[in-house]
């Protein structure tokens, strides 16, 4: 059997990956093809890791499983009926994500961004800054998003003390809200965490009327998608010092264009979709794939089905 | 009664003093005097809130009582036998201390800093960093002290589940473990956070060859007292690459001089000193000092009396 590797994994990773695969089974690295001869041994392949381009997807005819190496389905959810079962890292990027965010925003609380800057220029400021920062310990926060990221960010801020709301549309539990009473309570939120999926109904969810009822010291964090608020809105509010900042892992456009207004505001900070990165990320990639794998040999249903219709 | 206040306050504190002090104390700012008036002011007055300088404190025959406005004691162990009770901040500075030790640790294991440096010039580097990240889940964390900072950082770091060992000379308690059994644990520990007061135990105590046994992906955290650290040898271990990196907010010597190697090691992030301040500091220093005011009055003991000789 033919295994068609997507992802782009380093010389260590490859050689853990050969090592840790039964050798019944062939493995092919992507990246270390033409391109030309890339598609063509996608084509030929029987199993996939990696997220191929959706022209392929829809080439295939001898592919009998998908292995995404994301939590997201865009642009999969174009595949009407595939052959081949889809499964995504839904849950996998769930400790990173939540780590970036309380990092995030623990440095706006704490001052992080502006000093790591300051010391770029040898700039010392001192006991003048104190009076700008700010304590998580007791902070109104509210979770959008009932997913592995939004339940992990709400566990790490239990050490913190704080007042935990999390917003959901599907997720139940004693401590979960319906997403629709949202606007009551953000008024008063001092933290609003995006960790929503990109999903119809997600999609300009955070809109404006919702984004002009934060109060002015709020904070809003974006480690979902980009999609999800409107942000030419948000960048709007920002400017007018409507809020107290913003930390985006995720934008609109990806790489931020250059002199894009976002850039250079003093109360953002911009983290570039690094919040799923860790350095043990591909290994256990590969070991998620080698769990699965495993699964599909003996026919038991596999980790973390794509609910294409749904969205993640 | 004279009440001297030596701790730099705005308008909106000093007014917010004025507002919660009983009428029948007098309050003299000396910020509002001239410098020739303030001492003279001060050798007048029976109570006072700040920290003096030492030769006022060895002059005066009238106060009553003082309260410092910070943790540390120093210099005022130099005082031998002094006719009035000397009252500091203890514990007053636990949270915010400990927030920017996490602050600044998530910042190092996230990337915030160079991503924060990179925003500035508008350099997307996305992806590819995200090798470099690491995960705060799980770290084998050393903290050095067992005051209000060292349990307030222990406490913070439960919801990463972080393996927490507190080390301490005099501190008691089931997770405590003596300071001299530092040195076996050290080549275990991904974080070592110093918060350790200035004793006459503390100068030097993390010295070259305990500083040697971190491993390379070691993080040292300093928020105590920089003179607990022989920082030649840590600038040397850090420029060689033996650890990870450094979270410093405090050095030998501050603010730190201009050309200082520290400023433009890209493994260290310096915080300036400002760990302890926080918006409301200020105001929550005034309602300690009113708090302890009213002891005073009854003849109570008084919170948080300082011990010169253990220098705490």
């Amino acid at each position: 059997m033919k295994i068609f590797v997507h992802t782009i994994f380093n010389d260590t990773e490859k050689a853990y990956f050969r090592q840790n695969l039964p050798t019944r089974y062939e493995l092919c690295f992507g990246s270390e093809l033409s391109e030309e001869n890339r598609k063509e041994a996608f084509l030929s392949s029987d199993l996939c890791l990696g997220n191929i381009p959706l022209a392929w997807a829809q080439a295939t005819t001898s592919l009998q499983w998908l292995q995404l190496h994301s939590a997201g389905l865009d642009p999969y959810q174009q595949l009407t009926l595939p052959a081949f079962p889809i499964t995504n890292l839904k849950g996998f990027f769930g400790q990173s994500v939540a780590e970036t965010a309380v990092a995030g925003i623990m440095a706006m609380y704490r001052g992080i961004d502006r000093l790591a800057r300051w010391q770029t220029t040898e700039k010392w400021v001192g006991t003048p800054m104190r009076a700008s920062l700010h304590l998580l310990e007791n902070a109104k926060v509210g979770i959008l998003g009932g997913g592995a990221i939004g339940l992990k960010t709400a566990k790490i801020l239990t050490g913190f003390d704080c007042d935990i709301k999390i917003f959901s549309r599907t997720a139940k539990g004693d401590s979960i809200l319906d997403i629709n009473t949202l606007g009551q309570f953000l008024p008063d939120l001092d933290i609003l965490v995006a960790c929503l999926p990109e999903t119809q109904e997600t999609i300009g969810l955070i809109n404006k009327s919702l984004l002009e009822l934060l109060k002015p010291s709020a904070l809003f964090v974006n480690v979902g998608r980009g999609s999800a608020v409107d942000e030419e809105a948000l960048i709007d509010i920002l400017q007018e010092n409507k809020i107290f900042g913003a930390v985006l892992d995720v934008t609109a456009t990806e790489p931020l264009p250059p002199h894009h207004v976002l850039w250079q505001m003093p109360n953002v900070l911009l983290t570039q979709h690094t919040s799923g990165g860790w350095a043990e990320e591909n290994l256990n990639k590969i070991n998620f794939f080698l769990e699965n794998l495993q699964r599909f040999e003996k026919g038991e249903p596999l980790l973390n089905m794509a609910n294409l219709e749904r969205g993640y």
